[in-house]
């Protein structure tokens, strides 16, 4: 896979019950290793444990022995008290003493929201001897920076708002100080409406071109991920080597890649048509608002989204689009000529420049022979005409819903002209 | 916390490189740890390592250990071959066999789709001697079960789907009959409107008099979830148990609480509205058509929605749903009488009994003194007539618009007379 060069290693531990139960999902500790691994800080291992003391004792004294620095995420908050700072004072050969400015930090964050602390509240004053304490300015439990003989242990809480915040501003700081410059840097090239095999196809010898940075394909519903890495390199030469691998990773994908890093297509969307000066809106069946929600999730649409039409039942695509009840009739909701006339009808109606339209059969049920479930019309209209797609998407509901959103919006995008894949376009993420 | 009786304890070893970077979240360990621990099978620990040899032979190992029971996820894909079968023959003192019949399952599913298989994918078809081959109709790397000195180890592949196809058919039925008819099982009762540390004082001492049962609270953006759970019962005394403690918990909850297991607030919203033979609209403005997809994500939701209107703009809000522009210009596009128009116009233009209004600043920009970001209004009308309340939501430009669908259905809820808490909703799930 790759040789990576020497460097700082950690493990996280994430500590909750819920974990293993399998009803929340790690995002924590996904989080971290991001944040961290863009510090150069290459995590090894990740482990879930039980809000169990020796369950957390047994993780961390192993964690520590392999790698000599840990993270820890949970098991700090108000209703679960002191396990894991306990535990790790225990570790290290520490007692815990109570820190009189957190505790004012404490109480002054009380005091703000009117409240009364609880004789309870005292415990979480206690540090282990020597911790840096971490001001949580979003919360009550601080975080704990520790290095001792065991090693280097962070402890963070297990909220995430109050996790994220004390990442970005305690702990990835101190990391980049610790890593000599060398940076884990990835960068993502953005697909949609190609499958895996094609892109990979497509890519043809890469690996060999790319080295030593690595790529991995990502599949999921609004399209293949490319993802560029680059393993503890100086960061002006990861950003370099990124940036040239991913031009050259996009102008092979062609017309399929619309953007890098980050990029929702949504944003990229308005932002080409906020270059031309256009206004858009959206006439939805099927994905019910899902179109509009995507574009208005993104800060400043109202510049370019006037708005749209969520028109599930047939009469509202003839009472709010203009659709003729006897095209309805003669070719069903879920058909080219509807699709055409719903675009047609919301730029008439709406008085925009353009205008994408999408009806089809999320199922489970509707399905017929002739349009089984995943069949789904898109159109595109403006003054200077209309056209329409059929496709077809696998899944679920909610699957098909989000392909087809992302659908409808890769073919406004197209109909906007698309955007060359310069390197403006593929500049590398600061993360 | 709780003391489980005796029973299967079982690790999780997760293999993949993207873990370690943080941008694929482990879906695959929560969807197992839920499924297993259904089954009775305490998950006691879930580890995460790269696609490297080393780390995997040594998670493997250490898991063997500790509790003679692991499921491996990832590490069998036709790129990453044998990787992990390799280590695991090593680990169990066995030889890989060339197996015939998963040999002649992959020619079949190769000819299937018109392929021919390299001389790469013969390694496929080796498996651990001794090791039973769990077919995999959804893909080309079957799941593996071994039983040994070491222990017992299954090993899946990493695609969500054929994972959780072979979990489902295949590992769930063996676990089954191995845990003497005791599960571990979870019951939600769902809450929204109401913060967590209001629901904490409403519940009282609730612990003791659920006992042995558990309680967690957990907040996210819909609301506070408060998740009950049994630990190895009889199914019979854990469903008998958790139904009774969620009517006690849905009770002292009051109105809040609005279902339970995996009830969406907009099924619920469409359920209550369709008994009362009800017709829906939608008049969105900060939530974009957020609403309007959370009502079509539920299948058959066109029984009842009829569709909505996406009135970003100032004169979209005037020419789709007749608000007066000189209320938008005396009051701006966030106010009462805004939203209390917009309500009125979508029962009026779009025909249907009850609509929803929302007009809110969901940020960054847009803010003022008077209405700070995190500012929404939404409104109710029917015949009947309109009503109308402003609320603050806290987080970002994605959680003020979560939180504002959320509340927007919370209120459709109410208005359509709430449920009542009884047996019926608040059922256990099956999981």
């Amino acid at each position: 896979m790759h040789t990576p060069q020497a460097g700082l290693d950690l493990e996280l531990v994430t500590i909750g019950t819920e974990l293993l139960l399998g009803y929340t999902v790690d995002t924590n500790g996904a989080e971290i290793a991001r944040v961290l691994s863009a510090q150069g800080v290459r995590v090894v291992r990740r482990t879930a444990v039980a809000d169990r003391p020796d369950d957390i004792r047994q993780a961390v004294a192993e964690a520590l022995r392999r790698t000599g620095a840990v993270v820890t995420t949970g098991g700090l908050g108000p209703t679960r008290d002191d396990i894991t700072k306990q535990i790790v004072a225990d570790l290290f050969g520490v007692p815990l003493r109570f820190d009189e400015a957190v505790w004012e930090h404490l109480l002054e964050r009380f005091r703000r929201f009117g409240r009364v602390p609880a004789a309870s509240n005292r415990s979480q004053a206690e540090v282990p001897e020597g911790a840096t304490v971490l001001t949580n300015q979003w919360g009550t439990a601080p975080g704990l920076w520790l290095a001792g003989a065991p090693g280097l242990i962070v402890m963070l809480p297990g909220v995430p708002l109050e996790m994220r915040k004390l990442l970005e501003h305690e702990v990835a700081p101190r990391f980049a100080a610790r890593t000599s410059g060398q940076v884990i840097r990835s960068l993502t090239v953005r697909t949609t409406g190609v499958p895996e095999s094609t892109l990979a196809e497509r890519m043809g010898e890469i690996e060999s071109e790319i080295a030593p940075l690595t790529l991995a394909y990502l599949p999921g519903v609004e399209g293949v991920d490319l993802r560029l890495s680059a393993w503890r390199l100086p960061p002006d030469e990861a950003d370099r080597r990124l940036r040239e691998a991913a031009e050259l990773v996009a102008s092979r994908a062609g017309e399929h890649a619309y953007g890098s890093g980050e990029s929702d297509l949504a944003a990229v969307v308005l932002e080409a048509a906020g270059k031309r000066r256009l206004r858009l809106a959206t006439a939805e069946s099927c994905t019910g608002g899902l179109v509009g929600a995507r574009l208005t999730d993104i800060p400043g649409s109202s510049a370019v989204f006037a708005g749209g039409v969520v028109c599930y039942s047939n009469e509202l695509k003839t009472g709010l689009l203009g659709v003729p009840a006897a095209q309805i009739e003669a070719h069903g909701a879920v058909s080219e000529p509807v699709v055409r006339a719903m675009a047609e009808g919301a730029v008439a109606r709406l008085g925009v420049d353009l205008a994408v339209a999408v009806t089809g059969v999320a199922g489970p049920d509707g399905g017929s022979e002739d349009k089984p479930v995943g069949t789904v019309w898109i159109g595109i209209a403006s003054a200077g005409g209309v056209e329409a797609r059929r496709t077809m998407f696998g899944g679920g509901r909610q699957e098909i819903r989000a392909r087809a959103a992302q659908a409808a919006l890769f073919l406004l995008w197209r109909a906007l002209g698309g955007a060359p894949r310069s390197p403006e376009t593929a500049r590398p993420s600061t993360s």
